[in-house]
């Protein structure tokens, strides 16, 4: 695996790889919120991604990554959420086997959708000791590869390339990109798509009261825990890693955090207005943006919409 | 107002002229749904249309069809639905009075939805015999122009750019389109655009089994009415005109029903699966799709899903 940050050229040839594999999602526009919001906003759709988020994207470019060799022995992740159906769906593609250790308390949807894209679950306890544990056992057991959810360049420059489509599908210079963040691998992959295609576009992220790792970090300059976690985001709760952290510090203009009444108020604009169903998670920036669009009045402004795998029978409205 | 049947001309004038006003909506796929049903199938997002329907389309086409002098009284219509909301946001982009006629039970949702887009609300009772006599009386008291919801030339081409969009963007010959059929507006627009631009496109429909006139009609060859009205799909309730009904049955090819429990199964797939927003009447052309897919094997298929205006507190799972 890579041990260099992303550059142009690694984004560009990130794209290619898994272009075929995944949806090039939408841009859409709703001209009530521009006038709510005094700019011009463009929506990118990863909600619409494969599996329902663009973990897709990074899940992709890190296996196709790997040496046929290296695929023999499977890939092995820890994740209740996005990024493992993400690479039980990336391995199918090669046909590769794909382990994932799963908390023995994940839904029963989240299981089925790693079932459904051929991952072999092994269930542990909920702590991130069980879940290394485990996973090591695993990668002795088989010789599987572990693809870290974020702190991975192969995954970094994935995630990369659904802020270089906004960027080349708005077909307007973006002035910024709104993002959120967990452990901060859109986040980094953004601000560096943002950096190496469209220098003049500034990059902020969106991020739950109650799970206000990054703002620390960012503010203190060295990797801080969340002071406590209580949040409907459930796909932020990570704090971030010794790559993400760097590219962060470095490329993103500002991170703010938003309540999760705010995280529900956008989620129900974009169910209601947009017609999309959107996660908890994938709603923040636009939280994120909305509290903070005063200083944004006439601005071209992306969105990422991140993702949209959510329990209909546990809507928070 | 037209009252020739609209040819290839006036729908290519039609989508010209309301292009600007309108989203040029996304054409989405599904692995998952296409290995499911053993064939190749293109969604057209009408759900992601201005004012969440595929009826913005017909609205504009009516309204901008209309002379400036014409336009100086108004327009009126009579509507719960998404055609009031049609009607009030396209007078308002001409800076015409819309006098939108709503029954006095009508959900708070859809009369705040017009009232947004600066519609004019007269209340009467739910008879179709009282929305008639109080739109006749609106006219009479301000001359403004009666715009059918889909008994009306301009409304057809308008509903005509739908599939007109689809059968360019999917970038494939298409073999067959699903639309749902109430009063026949969208589905004959339909029928007309595969006609005049891909004659070898079959056009199919789905009707709610609890509003089955449509299909009695087409197999009677006379306008027939349902023989009991009781369906989720609430904008699928009406019956077919004297206009929509000869294009039809000379261009259409059949009419299949689905149950409310399909309409539901369907509904839910898109939610779930497909992260999109859609309401019942909308899910009904796939639901006819899934329920008669194995004539259907190895074929390229558009489905319109028609609207996304559904109460997120009322849903149906």
């Amino acid at each position: 695996m890579s041990d260099t940050v992303p550059n142009r050229e690694t984004i560009e040839a990130a794209h290619r790889l898994i272009a075929p594999y995944i949806h090039h999602t939408p841009v859409l526009t709703s001209s009530f919120l521009n006038e709510l919001c005094k700019a011009e906003i463009f929506f990118k759709c990863e909600n619409l991604q494969k599996i329902g988020a663009f973990k897709a994207r990074g899940g992709l470019n890190a296996i196709l990554s790997l040496s046929r060799e290296q695929l023999k022995n499977g890939v092995t992740t820890h994740s209740s959420g996005n990024h493992a159906q993400a690479i039980a769906f990336s391995a199918a593609k090669v046909g590769a086997k794909a382990y994932i250790v799963m908390p023995d308390n994940s839904p029963l949807v989240k299981i089925k959708a790693v079932e459904d894209n051929g991952g072999e679950i092994t269930f542990c306890k909920n702590t991130p000791e069980e879940r290394e544990r485990t996973v090591q056992e695993i990668t002795k057991k088989t010789g599987a590869t572990f693809i870290h959810p974020f702190n991975n360049y192969e995954v970094i420059a994935g995630q990369a390339t659904a802020a270089k489509e906004l960027m080349e599908d708005s077909r307007e210079n973006l002035d910024l990109i709104f993002a959120p963040v967990g452990g901060g691998g859109l986040l980094s992959g953004t601000a560096l798509a943002a950096h190496y295609f469209s220098p003049e576009t500034k990059v902020y992220a969106g991020e739950p009261e109650g799970a206000a790792d990054a703002v620390l970090s960012f503010r203190s300059d060295k990797i801080e825990r969340a002071p406590y976690i209580k949040t409907i985001a459930d796909g932020l709760l990570t704090y971030l890693g010794d790559k993400t952290f760097p590219i962060i510090k470095q490329h993103v203009t500002d991170i703010f955090t938003v309540s999760d009444e705010e995280i529900i108020q956008s989620m129900r604009f974009l169910w209601e207005r947009m017609k999309l169903v959107v996660e908890p998670s994938g709603a923040v920036p636009l939280a994120a943006f909305i509290k903070n669009k005063d200083q944004f009045e006439g601005k071209k402004v992306g969105i990422i919409l991140t993702g949209g795998n959510v329990d209909l029978g546990k809507l928070p409205f």
